[in-house]
């Protein structure tokens, strides 16, 4: 078996979490970083995990995806915010039989890719995982850690268990599945309600689920992601959703990504988180009524407070 | 005519203003204090009125509904979330033919007081004015100032226009509605989504209106209240929704009474402004789908920041 090169492309609390543990396990990884590159060149990557503390020291770090090379596997683990600037990004290291992963989270974002590099081989991947970005190149591990991975196109099962092999090895545990659809519609089903209560409300996962009225709201739009999922052709149980409530009340006190985002005034990620599904289950005839106020109160929040 | 005696049970932004109108005018008013009643005693209610300013000084105040004398008819202009009280604080001024006239926003509130005083006419009053108390016993009124009374029970025609000659004698616009059903939910469809998203969002109607999409959330709230009222049997045409965001974008920057209510630390009327409106629309077979997210929303507000 060859050992494939991997880019990560956002050395944040995901790729630098994800991209981390392929390195510690002696992967040959590329990491391209951004504001953080003067300090992770010099002090490499720190993981503050709860499985275990590493550093990657020296790191392959780059400000410049012009000066990496191309890859065997692209992991794209920027915000969707950033997601219009990928087709130059990945340009320089792309090459045939590439295959890109896309570890975010929403829905279409492989889709919107497919366009500009129709040949290679798009992967979705979901995290299941409380990590946070801490300092330059300093990543602080929470709890979880898993990867659901699901090819969109071109990528054969054997690809697909190759990468999944390199992450298992190096301490990630990673479940194929067959339904792209069906896991990133899983996904929202955590990702819209808490995301964007969050935010609204100011208040972590711990005080949503603990108020009655704020765990019925979660409990109500929840249901309705899963209706919109099925609407879609996607197949959740409803009984999910009582799942992930009680999954999130095992869980510690929690800031979701976007009420993060929120605090450090940086753009939230309501088009693909928010915007896409809702225009997809309308068009299978589904209105999402409750998620589209609490689409348009972040959109209002963004705007007012964050990009003024 | 006689010369109908007046009872002011709450005398703030709304009962000083209507009450001091007639007051102004000549009329026999007898004004309920609280916090304000030593205040009032000495100094008189104050109104900075856009119409013209005046003070009632020397003013009946009363501290308690035992001193005052039973009335002809009784304004209740407390903050629906002081209804519990009214049963036991009107009982001391009520007599036979004493009419009440609730001047509250909401749903629901006439039925709930009829059961305490059934022989009693009861009449809903909405009031259309933008007036705040900015003192103690002083009243800031900014803008409009007309009421709409429909009889719940119990009232004639010829008492209503009494009380409505009375009111405009001194300056006050009364329009008698046929149904107060329709009448309460038309201003249901301007208080549901302005005093909840002024909260939830920390914003005056300005800015909820100009910006896209919370003008396009305000649009589908109304229209969504709208059709609530019709299933129960209202009758709002569709078009009212566009007329009150117009209506709205000539109006200055305004805070909603339960911006005010929540910037003061005080209960906001969630009850008769969400949670009746909701029930009474299920109870016709109608989901109010967006207004539940709003109300578990501001539900969650009133305990975690105010209750607190």
């Amino acid at each position: 078996m060859r050992n494939l090169k991997y880019a990560v492309i956002g050395s944040g609390a995901i790729g630098g979490f994800y991209g981390g543990k392929l390195a510690n396990a002696g992967h040959d990884v590329h990491f391209l970083f951004h504001k953080d590159y003067e300090h992770a060149a010099k002090n490499g990557l720190c993981v503050d995990s709860v499985n275990g503390n590493f550093n990657i020291l020296p790191i392959n770090a780059y400000r410049s995806t012009t000066n990496m090379p191309p890859c065997d596997v692209i992991l794209v683990c920027l915000k969707t915010t950033q997601n219009h600037i990928l087709p130059d990004l990945l340009q320089p290291i792309i090459k045939a039989g590439t295959c890109i992963i896309m570890i975010q989270n929403g829905l279409g974002m492989e889709s919107d890719l497919s366009t500009y590099f129709p040949d290679n081989g798009i992967v979705g991947a979901m995290a299941f995982i409380c990590s946070n970005k801490i300092g330059p190149g300093h990543i602080n591990h929470l709890h979880y850690g898993a990867l659901t991975i699901a090819n969109f196109r071109n990528t054969s099962s054997g690809q697909m268990e190759e990468v999944a092999h390199d992450f298992i090895s190096a301490g990630v545990p990673v479940r194929i599945a067959d339904s792209l659809l069906t896991a990133r519609w899983r996904k929202l089903v955590w990702n819209i309600p808490y995301n964007g209560l969050s935010v609204v409300l100011h208040s972590q996962t711990d005080k949503l689920n603990a108020q009655p009225n704020t765990r019925q709201l979660l409990t109500d739009l929840m249901s309705e992601v899963i209706d919109a999922a099925n609407a879609c052709g996607a197949n959740i149980p409803v009984s999910f959703a009582s799942e992930m409530i009680k999954s999130t009340d095992s869980m510690k006190p929690y800031s979701p990504s976007m009420l993060l985002d929120y605090e450090r005034q940086q753009q939230m990620e309501i088009q693909y988180m928010y915007s896409n599904p809702i225009r997809s289950a309308a068009e299978y005839g589904f209105i999402m009524k409750k998620t589209e106020v609490l689409e348009q109160q972040l959109r209002y929040i963004n705007e007012e407070k964050i990009l003024k």
